[in-house]
């Protein structure tokens, strides 16, 4: 019998044949301006709340990816995808508009991870011949939601991070590129004990920790074999968390490992530790890496998207904060 | 091109080898009473809130179904599930405390067949050896996460139902059992334009009509094919218009047609059109409906559980509701 499976290895290795990002003006002052598809000008982009602002996005990024494939909406299978907001709104009102098969997920910061990993295993195994996998996150939306009202000024601790505005998209088949989905590992909800909200970082490293070390040894690969390992949002504390743990486990992270939370912002935007959010690690991804992949400057990399799975409500009653991390290798064939 | 697969016939017939319901005092008094594995005394559980109290019932749940199922935790591949808190806090701490690989996913009181219906693929496909699937909700929870404060002693208009506290799991594996899931209908997001949080069973209808048009037509069944056929939690005004719906598609549900929220209460329990909440459909199923089928009195069932997609913040926002649902066809084999 075996003992909690977490590693799944594509035989088929699906392929990514369509891919869209956008981001808000924050985002698209940073290092990665050059590789995002679309930039709003206005964060609040002419709706009634920061909600329905963060809802048109990800209408966007959906329907972007799926043109970029080339097909039309009803062209596509499957949408699977989360988002921060409760009841994972953002999704499901985005897979209402577009009509189309929808498979909720959520797995907080960890959600695009997620939603590529259970996509490309059901197109590898022939359950759909294609899948949409994405997500986004809004600053404000998020800020109101799980800290404070925008209004209220608060003064962020300096292990703070910074929801992006913006977010990802892939689609998913059988076919039609040389850039593929060739592993896949889940995460185990792992917790370090940390309380403190504004310390998510450091909350999410022993679950990126965890998977990194199970998507190696299970994938029988090494740090070196990756031109990029990229956590989704660690940030600069968070990611200095996973270099030193593991270094305990004879791993050690060199020039290939970054953190998309460190990648989206640079030092001159007062975000402090970094970019977090779910719409992270789907913005980078969508953007720099598979640009990077396609141009051949990486050959093969591993995506490890982290999540923090407390709610306002578990923080206030005292609880710690759980941690989960899925990773996924991405390859040039 | 395909046009938005839904349905996925399952050639392995994915067995369930265990399952487990737990339910609160009030459900335990109902007319399901002889069928729930077990029935707590306090609906509190000895626990400081009724979040933490619900993640005990999913604790023991999740324990209940692998047990019955002849294994041990780590003998489980991986576990799928959400719930109807903010961020599914109570399946993700139970992962936690249960260290298994964690799959979260989200459809409201759909989330039971959600999870089921990904499981029994990823099983049939060998993805996973077995997996556990479940869900809880708790009704004093979701009160006060959804509507209002218990202690303001709200007045319930006649259309709401009762949220149930209790769920169950089903533990799913390649062989082990004559019981399977053979068929599987994800739903599409419907909207019928009801804004009133308190007709649910309103607004989930026509996403329960939508899905079982699908799933007849793709798996080449009928009506009569089935011994019974469960909605979610539609409740009782919910399940009158459902039929109508289906009516005016020329599908009669007649005497096999029932619904969980209608099944779990009787009428002398204040609960208005019966129990609603993710643990309704997975209390029944786990419990009456595969009991059923074991007795050899069910032959083939197709549960459809129903979700309603919105949150407390789109409704203050003036937005409609949307509904999913997803179906599973079991079989004694």
């Amino acid at each position: 019998m075996a003992i909690n499976k977490q590693t799944i290895i594509l035989k088929n290795k699906p392929r990514i044949i369509g891919h869209f990002s956008m981001v808000g003006p924050m985002e698209g002052k940073g290092p990665l301006k050059d590789y995002f598809d679309y930039i709003v000008k206005d964060d609040l982009m002419k709706q009634a709340s920061y909600e329905k602002s963060e809802r048109t996005m990800l209408e966007h990024i959906i329907f972007g990816a799926i043109d970029k494939a080339g097909y039309k909406i009803d062209d596509i299978e499957a949408m699977l995808g989360g988002d921060l907001l409760n009841q994972i709104v953002t999704s499901s009102f985005t897979a209402r508009k577009f009509k189309i098969t929808f498979i909720g997920l959520y797995s907080a910061c960890a959600t695009m991870a997620e939603s590529l990993a259970l996509g490309a295993i059901l197109v590898d195994n022939k359950v759909f011949k294609n899948v949409v996998a994405g997500t986004c996150s809004h600053f404000s939306s998020a800020e109101r939601q799980y800290r404070f009202p925008l209004e209220l000024g608060n003064q962020r601790p300096p292990t703070s991070q910074w929801t992006v505005t913006g977010g990802g998209a892939t689609v998913l088949s059988e076919t039609g590129s040389n850039i593929a989905i060739t592993a896949v590992t889940f995460g185990k909800v792992v917790d370090f004990g940390i309380k403190d909200v504004n310390n998510m970082g450091g909350a999410m490293a022993p679950a990126a920790c965890d998977t990194i070390l199970a998507h190696l040894k299970n994938t029988k690969t090494n740090v070196d074999d990756y031109d990029l390992i990229a956590t989704g949002d660690l940030g600069k504390l968070g990611s200095e968390i996973l270099v030193d743990l593991l270094e305990r486990e004879n791993i050690i992270l060199g020039q290939n490992y970054s953190d998309c939370g460190c990648l989206i912002f640079d030092k001159t935007e007062r975000v402090f530790m970094g970019g977090s959010g779910s719409g992270c690690s789907a913005s980078v991804l969508n953007s720099y890496i598979l640009k990077k992949l396609e141009a051949g400057n990486f050959k093969k990399v591993m995506l490890v998207a982290t999540g923090a799975l407390m709610s306002t409500t578990t923080s206030q009653q005292g609880e710690t904060i759980p941690g989960i991390a899925h990773a996924i290798t991405i390859e040039r064939l």
